[in-house]
């Protein structure tokens, strides 16, 4: 009997916001795993530190720093035949993910390499957009309100093209780009109605005004806006 | 000292997807409030209905079967003169939302009402977009993939130019617009892409291709579909 492999999502950082079923998994387990980059400590392993059992294996996806796809692949593929190896030998794996695995996560690269030989659970995490809406105490959509999540990467016409059309805007991985989008965002006249999330739930969590947003923005941060007039009500 | 309201998102309805922190001040909470739907059941109260404490008060705002807003809003109006009684007596409310409090969200009309007294906590939780990917085993959104949101009473003509300008789109709330939603989906040639989510994580949870979806759709139903060719490698 093969084991199965859970995919994770332990939330955007506070330990709080894992969820109990997240937390049973990571108790429980004998094998963990979890990509890194560049040989830097894992955020997802750090949110549930304190609950991996004493002894646990980890298999460790070192991430080379962003540059071609080919060698983030070559890694993943690694990844997969390791944690392969342990299902075969009838061993769960759980997969530590930041925030939800099958939103902006690297859960699914592992997920398309082996779900047609093992059986995949995955767990939905607290995703980042909800906690910097939560922190930032600025709701994100209601009633019949649309949203667009855009990844701040996207060129500024893309940029521009996607925030004019939209009502309700998350803006995802900000980190360099971020003047790049404030540009965007004040052509468009909306700068007084954007709203930045750096580290959301995290102590070191950082919260103001885009027009007052650092130039040096990490990448996990984000940018809110919503264009309603009185949208809560 | 007036007491703090606390907006607890409680996930998309398996008990196991409460974050820690939910739990903790549900478990800990002397009054609760939560609203109810034409007087039945409260789905976020079931959700954490075994960590409810003996002896804990419950504010309950029963809203009126869908029409006009305006009840709506006086249910509300009552409901956060209850819940600012108690805070202002000292006493701290855990306010009960399905998913999360801000993400469609009924929470957001209470804060609205409430935030320029007291003081306010929201606890961020699983949305029911992410359960229904994790439970549909399809990724929402990888690398630079813009995902939009919309709500399923929106007109067809509006959710088709909409769907036919996104990537990964999620529509919520489908409910009895289902054969709406289904003719735009299939007007855009995109039907075999789609996949029908009905009450992601619960027993009664049901997952089929669009196509085979139910003439009546639950409200707590949603349409998933992504147009990449192979947008997980």
């Amino acid at each position: 009997m093969s084991g199965v492999l859970y995919g994770v999502g332990v939330g955007p950082g506070d330990p709080g916001l894992v969820t109990r079923k997240a937390a049973r998994l990571v108790a429980g387990a004998s094998v963990i795993a979890y990509p890194t980059l560049a040989g830097a400590p894992s955020f997802a392993r750090a949110i549930v530190a304190d609950l991996i059992p004493e002894g646990c294996d980890e298999i460790v996806m070192d991430l080379p720093m962003r540059g071609d796809r080919a060698p983030a692949q070559a890694v993943y593929d690694d990844g997969a035949a390791r944690i392969g190896a342990a299902l075969a030998g009838g061993r769960d794996v759980v997969c530590l993910c930041e925030g939800d695995p099958f939103f902006y996560g690297s859960f699914m690269y592992l997920h398309a390499r082996l779900k047609d030989r093992f059986a995949i659970e995955i767990v939905p995490g607290v995703s980042s957009v909800m906690a910097a809406s939560a922190r930032a105490a600025l709701p994100l959509a209601a009633r019949n309100e649309r949203v667009t999540i855009l990844p701040g990467p996207l060129s500024a016409a893309e940029l521009e093209a996607r925030i004019a059309g939209a009502e309700a805007v998350a803006v995802m991985k900000v980190g360099r780009h971020l003047p790049k989008i404030r540009d965007v965002i004040g052509r468009l006249g909306l700068l007084d109605r954007a709203v930045y999330v750096e580290r959301a739930t995290l102590p070191n969590e950082r919260i103001c005004p885009l027009a007052e947003a650092p130039e040096a923005a990490p990448y996990f941060s984000m940018i809110l806006l919503n264009k309603g007039d009185d949208p809560w009500l």
